[in-house]
């Protein structure tokens, strides 16, 4: 049994975003500064879908799903085939490369369930997989329970902005030394950086020449600002069975209250995906599926309205951290998510963002949660009401100020 | 990857109930004989929610969902609060023993997403499982995807009609070999027998006395026959910290397409099941987890209803199962499962169903899924219109008759 507790110790979700409600914070422990900032409490660990709503659309496709009786609430373990057929037209059209709905795709329980099946069908006992630092926190953890080997990846992110500032000979040493999985996300979440074409071009050449397996969760290519170019990977000329692309709406198109997200690529391994998915929840919710009929559908105008008012925010946010002496901080060139470093502080960045919480209403992730180089830094996810969400950046200075070393 | 590619192969689905949409059946290489029977097609691997629809309050209760907007979209990984403690009383209630909505319960994907939690959160390389044999065809997948080893027990459910059929002998016995967890279902799919206070007692005496856990899927417990009794393994005085108990509305309440679950006791393993939800799917659906808040709250004398239309279909099945030389079949007690066992027939179960989907236009689960010691028996999920499924079941008749040896 030991073995077990051990595994799970390493999963912890104490400090995952979203968790904030199970923290008993003893605020005895905590050496407090000063008072209470007035100002209305921004969550800043997950988007507001209050502030950016899901389309009407899709509660109305779900509607429809609903009345169309069993036939959607049984689906194949990986999707009713109408909608893998259509989705799949889409995204072929997105990514600039075929997507067949037949055997190329996978309805999953959001993006989130598109990554655990990925990862558990390609990884085992001992598989090394390369994983960027920062990423996704749930990537480490994922290749942990699943008893793989981590070897990290430097993202140096500060050195360019027009690359995300991967080491591409890094790589090749780590793909050298016997990975077989890599892992990212693009853009990168939390820093928000693009893979540039030739980031994205030698990736994709390295994993033929060693025949490694590409996992990219690209669940914020939608959402690309002005001026800037995205790469698809699926794009790059090398055999598909090494590219799984994880995709959904929960982001940019608020609809993570259905939990849907897909995997689409590598036939070979979709098919060990549906077959884990089965034991693991049979299927994405049935009725759920419908919605993704709405997916890249959106009315007229409506996504190019939504990236203007991430933009207006991101540029607001931006203005204000860089202000700030000590302060670094990235601009985001797609998604909405911010990543500053902080100057040296008095406390650990897991005290930060307690003392955030009471002080100042405002929760963030904290940067440890992203990679072990990154307990200076907290994630802020700005898919939030404007003007409370400038506020809140106003108030994280604040505290940030009282406790500078 | 050889060792990858072997896990997969053992998770097999393709003869999985539900995935019947993907066979390609080589109609040459059966030997039909015979021509095509007419009827309505019955598709027996799952219940047909068209005919025994969902209750109208679900809905109602998704829509409510919907307009309490993030608060129901991101709730913690384990479930939304509120719905918990009301989940949790009402349990209690139908368990008779004490459920805390706090740290006893989480909401998950399915039963099937329940399940996985809890098994690969006891589960690990080398853990011993005991799983009764027949039983749902799940239970031993997952065992094995976990690496775990499956300790086969015998369900001589032919033996008696007051009790399920299980060698609390054998069982002390592979508890004493070393086995850890003991997963089952009660009322037994596919069998639909009930265990007697007797053997639960027995149970978890043993469980006790070697410090093993009980799993115990008591998906179709409410849906309990004129005069049966049931008795919860939760009442026996025990340490809960033994007891995991899976439940959900997706079969008598036909809210299957909302995909919803719960498993509740042990807080120690609801803990690590809610750290492992977070990676692989995050949380049930926000906005279906509302659902829940109908679930023991249906109109008054639905349940009452719904259960006597089963009865009904389930003594047709029996009378006409049963009147036929060479098959024995055990009247269920509880659920939708009967599962028959035919005489010796001169094609294997897997033909045998594929040819009763070609001639018969009825789909049915294969035994051999469900143990190794089923291969002569098939299960039909009789939550069926009850005129369709009665003349399935004489279409079946007439081609066991084709093909008897």
């Amino acid at each position: 049994m030991n073995a077990l507790i051990q595994k799970f110790t390493n999963l912890g979700t104490v400090d995952a975003p979203g968790q904030e409600a199970r923290h008993r914070i003893a605020e005895t422990l905590l050496t407090l500064r000063g008072g209470k900032l007035p100002g209305r409490p921004v969550d800043f660990s997950h988007g507001d879908v209050d502030a950016f709503e899901p389309t009407p659309e899709a509660f109305q496709a779900f509607v429809e799903g609903i009345g169309l009786g069993g036939a959607q609430a049984y689906t194949e373990y990986r999707g009713a085939a109408a909608i893998r057929f259509e989705v799949a037209a889409k995204l072929a059209a997105f990514t600039g490369a075929p997507v067949g709905g037949g055997e190329d795709l996978i309805i999953t329980n959001g993006t989130q369930g598109a990554l655990f099946l990925a990862v558990a069908s390609t990884v085992t006992r001992g598989t090394k997989v390369a994983i960027v630092e920062p990423d996704y926190f749930a990537n480490r953890k994922l290749v942990e329970f699943l008893e793989g080997e981590v070897v990290p990846l430097d993202l140096r992110y500060f050195d360019s902005t027009d690359r995300a500032g991967l080491d591409l000979a890094q790589l090749e040493e780590a793909f050298r030394a016997g990975v077989k999985v890599f892992l990212f996300s693009n853009p990168n979440n939390p820093v928000g950086a693009v893979y540039s074409a030739e980031e994205i071009h030698g990736i994709a050449q390295l994993a033929e020449r060693y025949g490694v397996v590409l996992i990219v969760d690209q669940l914020y290519s939608r959402l690309l600002y002005e001026g800037q170019t995205y790469h698809h990977l699926r794009q790059e000329d090398i055999d598909p069975e090494l590219i799984v692309t994880v995709m959904g709406p929960s982001k940019t198109e608020s609809l993570s209250g259905f939990r849907l997200g897909v995997a689409f690529g590598a036939p070979g391994i979709i098919d060990r995906m549906e077959k884990l998915q089965a034991i693991v929840a049979l299927r994405a919710a049935g009725y759920n599926q419908a919605v993704l009929r709405t997916w890249f559908s959106e009315p007229d105008g409506w996504m190019k309205g939504r990236i203007a008012l991430h933009e207006a925010i991101r540029n607001g946010m931006i203005q204000r951290l860089s202000a700030v002496e000590g302060i670094a901080v990235r601009t985001p060139q797609a998604g909405s998510y911010v990543f500053p470093r902080l100057p040296e502080l008095a406390v650990s960045i897991r005290d930060l963002a307690h003392i955030l919480r009471l002080q100042a209403g405002v929760t963030v992730a904290p940067g440890s949660q992203f990679g072990i180089g990154s307990s200076d830094s907290i994630r802020l996810n700005y898919s939030q009401d404007h003007a409370s969400a400038l506020a809140a950046v106003d108030r994280i200075v604040h505290v940030v100020e009282r406790y500078r070393k």
